[in-house]
């Protein structure tokens, strides 16, 4: 079964095409352009390279959050029109789940996977790896740096920074306490290959059954609730 | 200046673009399908995807071997066409050096960059990372593996594995004695993006000085020569 995972959780955008487990294509996009013109072309690109068409697709997997809202919104919204129209299935993954899949591999790994969510904050989880694969340490969640350090040093280990806030997290965090590695930069970003990984294995769900994650209230949101208050 | 790297030296084929030294887009097809059909459409898709044309190309990379004797030949041959039509100048890298760039990035990691040269030998190169990239151990050689393991062991360090030829290596190699690692998949493959990185403050080279470097004779010439001799 042909497999299309898309990613759109930040400023890079990022498709892939897998044959049941094995990837076939994959192209990632980080010029700045938004996601709503480059997100769905980059599919249509890969799906024509391998002469194939979108009728050809069976399952999508798109990062479900957390990460920028508008951003979610886009591959979301995407991901349900093409399933809806092809009435195929859908798997949402953990934003921060598919950076880990997509990251490095090797056995006892510490992964601090992180996204910049601003205010002193980091959408954040952390993973070990066991045979190859990331094995959830904690669940997603918003956490401020300062809290983040003293848990990260709890482990005793070094750890791997993976994520668009890996950078924040290496240039704020106390490396004089805390032996940190920023990963290789193709692994570091999130991609749709780390999607298509973290997919496999997990259950389609209907596609009105997929909701964005996002961990925080928007910006839009919280003002609302403080002039209400 | 926009620069459009290439690799087809092996079963994968990848196109990357950089703006000055920054990755705007890269794309990975590993479906099978001839490089004659499927490069040259992955460069015009990053480029269409990014609001550009091939006339704003200033500069070709290109993976000059060593490799697969077809795939080298086409990209090579399709770098040439590119850069005489649109008098631009092109820099051809070594395929093995292509792939310590788009390789791990830690310091004092060990990197052997290998590809399946069949008859028991690999393309193979070692590289050093000192400040973040890679410095040459060894000059690009057809060698044998019973030849490479004694000197992989005498520098008594963990070995990175890269390239096609990474698997052959982890399989063949004595674990016993070396300690050896896979990359992880995305760093593992030669791909555009090492290709743009490797090609950075290299001199540019006209086009007609760009020769594909095999290392080895073609089955035919070797075949050739025997019946002569």
């Amino acid at each position: 079964m042909l497999m299309l995972a898309l990613e759109s959780s930040a400023k890079a955008a990022s498709a892939a095409l897998f044959e049941d487990e094995k990837l076939l294509a994959v192209s990632v996009s980080n010029a700045g352009l938004t996601h709503s013109r480059t997100l769905l072309p980059m599919a249509e690109d890969l799906l024509r390279n391998l002469d194939k068409s979108v009728r050809d697709v069976g399952l999508v997997a798109v990062a479900h959050g957390p990460g920028s809202f508008t951003g979610l919104r886009i591959g979301m919204a995407e991901a349900k029109g093409l399933c809806w129209a092809l009435q195929i299935p859908v798997i949402g993954v953990s934003t921060l789940e598919a950076m880990a899949f997509g990251g490095p591999d090797m056995d006892s790994s510490m992964l601090c996977c992180a996204m910049d969510a601003r205010r002193g904050q980091v959408y954040n989880a952390l993973f070990t790896v066991r045979d190859g694969r990331p094995v959830r340490l904690t669940d997603d969640r918003a956490i401020s740096l300062a809290e983040l350090e003293p848990e990260l040093n709890s482990y005793g280990k070094p750890w791997i920074l993976l994520g668009d806030g890996a950078e924040l997290c290496y240039n704020t965090l106390d490396k004089d306490k805390l032996s940190l590695h920023l990963a290789p930069e193709p692994l570091r970003l999130q991609n749709a290959r780390g999607v298509g990984l973290a997919a496999m294995g997990k259950a389609p769900q209907p596609v009105d059954a997929l909701l964005p994650v996002y961990l925080r209230l928007s910006q839009a949101e919280r003002e609302r609730q403080a002039k209400l208050s």
